[in-house]
């Protein structure tokens, strides 16, 4: 099996990071392999943003756990509080990326080569399609000013950093979603 | 620089594939590249086809040749015809990434997953959206029901085989798209 087979065999979604900052050639060699995406007639649909700030990402961590709080329907607040309370993980590095309305494939495309990427050279990550909850809402216009470009909408939003158990296991894949026709 | 991270780099949209087909267990590796993709709540809404028949891939091809002919607007024929007359290229095999409704990003990142993985087994490959013309469209009806399981939609296409020319270039990365905060 070659590096790049191994690298998608073995890639878990990281669910409590480490402190430790994440050093700027792999902040950018992580960005780079999202904008190497492939896209329908090259159009490149997105834009990356790269929040490099524990503190802010924690704030923003705060508001949206206040937020899941004063729900009345207290699922996702108990779902987190029984991962360590952090919706963000403690991730020092949070990716957004923004795309344009309907591009959503797009989005996906871009958002694997980062994850396979921050994989590969040896970080946790985990795909974080909640911070939408704070960042499409009210309570968090300040955030979506400081990582949506004009013209552009939230997609998805990765979340990176060394991992706290750096040995965790992906999900069993399951083989009766491949069909082989003729 | 790692090897995912030059399959990322290095992968390009294939326009031109030769008749050879494509090892079984090449198949069946990158199937299981897609099954092995991160998912929302781990709900996994796809289902990856593998069409490993080049003359049901050919019927296809012309009777969607055959509809963009017919179109009053000619570009996107125009544009088939200026890359060979072929809309999936010659690809010997074919897989359709079939999810459930709303489920696009999940499909972009299961196809970029397929997408590496064929690329790093040193086969080219290009995601095909255009399938939909044919699947969706009532001409392509024999091909919906062979393609396209209960209960799930076209979601995209991944065309794969051997490329004529193997050393096609990817598109030049565009780094203003990169934007880093504080």
């Amino acid at each position: 099996m070659n590096e790049t087979l191994q690298t998608i065999k073995t890639r878990y979604s990281c669910r409590s990071f480490k402190d430790t900052a994440v050093e700027k050639e792999k902040i950018e060699a992580i960005a780079l392999a999202g904008v190497q995406s492939p896209s329908g007639m090259n159009v490149q649909p997105w834009k990356i943003v790269a929040l490099n700030n524990k503190t802010v990402i924690d704030e923003m961590n705060q508001t949206l756990m206040d937020k899941l709080a004063a729900q009345e329907d207290r699922t996702l607040y108990d779902r987190m509080m029984g991962r360590g309370g952090k919706v963000f993980y403690n991730a020092p590095l949070m990716y957004v990326i923004a795309k344009l309305p309907g591009k959503d494939l797009d989005c996906g495309i871009v958002c694997e080569n980062m994850a396979l990427a921050a994989s590969s050279l040896g970080l946790g990550n985990v795909i974080c399609g909640l911070a939408a909850l704070l960042i499409n809402d009210e309570i968090g216009k300040e955030y979506k000013e400081k990582l949506i470009p004009e013209g552009y909408e939230f997609g998805v939003a990765l979340l990176v950093g060394y991992a706290v158990d750096s040995d965790g296991t992906p999900h069993e894949p399951d083989l009766s979603k491949i069909i082989y026709v003729e």
